[in-house]
């Protein structure tokens, strides 16, 4: 797997921007846990993902998270090289889920190459459009969906992206994903518990009956 | 006002380009009320608000609202031409909220630019950026404040776009606008008059002391 295998558009580019784009592209491996990019941070540059699982989320004045989107292999991160762009106005941290491997490409090379390559700046929007479009999502699961339907949703896409029905992870974690309390993710996933969705365990959920699960997802 | 002033980059175009826009642009006057633009429509083009007021917004299946954000004098909307982006997978509608005096350039015409020419496809992403912006501020005040202070933000966000005391609104615009119910609102309402910062009548809110509810949206 190459950079070039991230720009659908990168023989559209100038071999001088290809060029650029190789010549100032780093390595970096992030221990999972690991804040790769905040608001008052430095512009990180444009993320690649190599391997690993990030996740983008935003902070409350009180510390609450939501989660907004997250980013596997082959994604890649436009928001972490926000000063491209002067319109962005919003403080998103990336954060790593997982060990992760990446590329960075500093966001001034990149910007150069947005600057006067109209594939390379079309690419950019539509990568934007699509991270457009799961905002425009989360908004429309915290508007119109009770949160019985987020954490069943949420707990069926954890276990689909870790391929496992045994799932690490703490209440105050489920919280911070859905932008809720503990105490009333606790409540929920004692109410799962009694209906023999799940089991708990400490530091993990397990699912137990998936179309049940599904069930209340999608009633 | 000329179209020119709508696109700061408008000398870096191309002659060919600015003669493509030029020549497809048509002219729409749309009465308030109007829908301009929803998801089942045609791709209906890049709408430039030359005069009057445009509100996005999404519906819910069961048909509730709630609003994205508002077009002004010389504002530019792109996602009632989000077909020239293939990644844009939510449906949103456009509404004239006054009567509004719009040009059209059609998503076609403004496609075959944006995909030639770097200085109009940048400047597409800073709009889209803008957007983002105004979309995650929207998933903030859902997420972390009350609905008290959401309509005190509101109805002194209407009163200074109207620049009137007076605002010709019943309580179901106002639900629609944040995404709540009528009663919900009403209840709110009521406080706010018992609480002397609002005079309740019929179809219309006038506010009485806007310190009061200033103090209250940023407490």
């Amino acid at each position: 797997m190459d950079v070039q295998s991230y720009f659908p558009i990168w023989d559209k580019l100038e071999p001088t921007h290809q060029r650029l784009i190789l010549d100032s592209l780093t390595e970096r491996n992030v221990k999972k846990g690991t804040v790769i990019h905040s608001g008052d941070m430095d512009c990180t540059g444009l993320l690649l993902v190599r391997s690993g699982q990030l996740r983008a989320y935003i902070l409350s004045d009180e510390g609450r998270e939501i989660t907004v989107y997250r980013l596997f292999n082959r994604d890649l991160c436009l928001f972490s090289a926000s000063c491209m762009l002067r319109s962005v106005q919003f403080d998103i941290t990336i954060e790593a889920e997982k060990d992760t491997l990446l590329w960075v490409i500093p966001a001034e090379a990149y910007r150069q190459v947005m600057e006067r390559s109209a594939p390379a700046a079309n690419y950019t929007s539509e990568i934007m459009a699509a991270r457009f479009s799961e905002v425009m999502w989360l908004i429309e699961q915290i508007m119109w969906k009770s949160l019985d339907k987020r954490v069943a949703a949420f707990l069926l896409e954890e276990s689909a992206i870790e391929g496992a029905a045994l799932l690490k992870l703490t209440h105050e974690a489920i919280a911070n994903h859905l932008g809720t309390h503990r105490e009333v993710v606790t409540r929920m996933l004692r109410y799962f518990q009694n209906e023999g969705m799940v089991r708990l365990a400490r530091g993990a959920v397990e699912i137990l009956d998936e179309k049940k699960l599904a069930a209340l997802r999608d009633a």
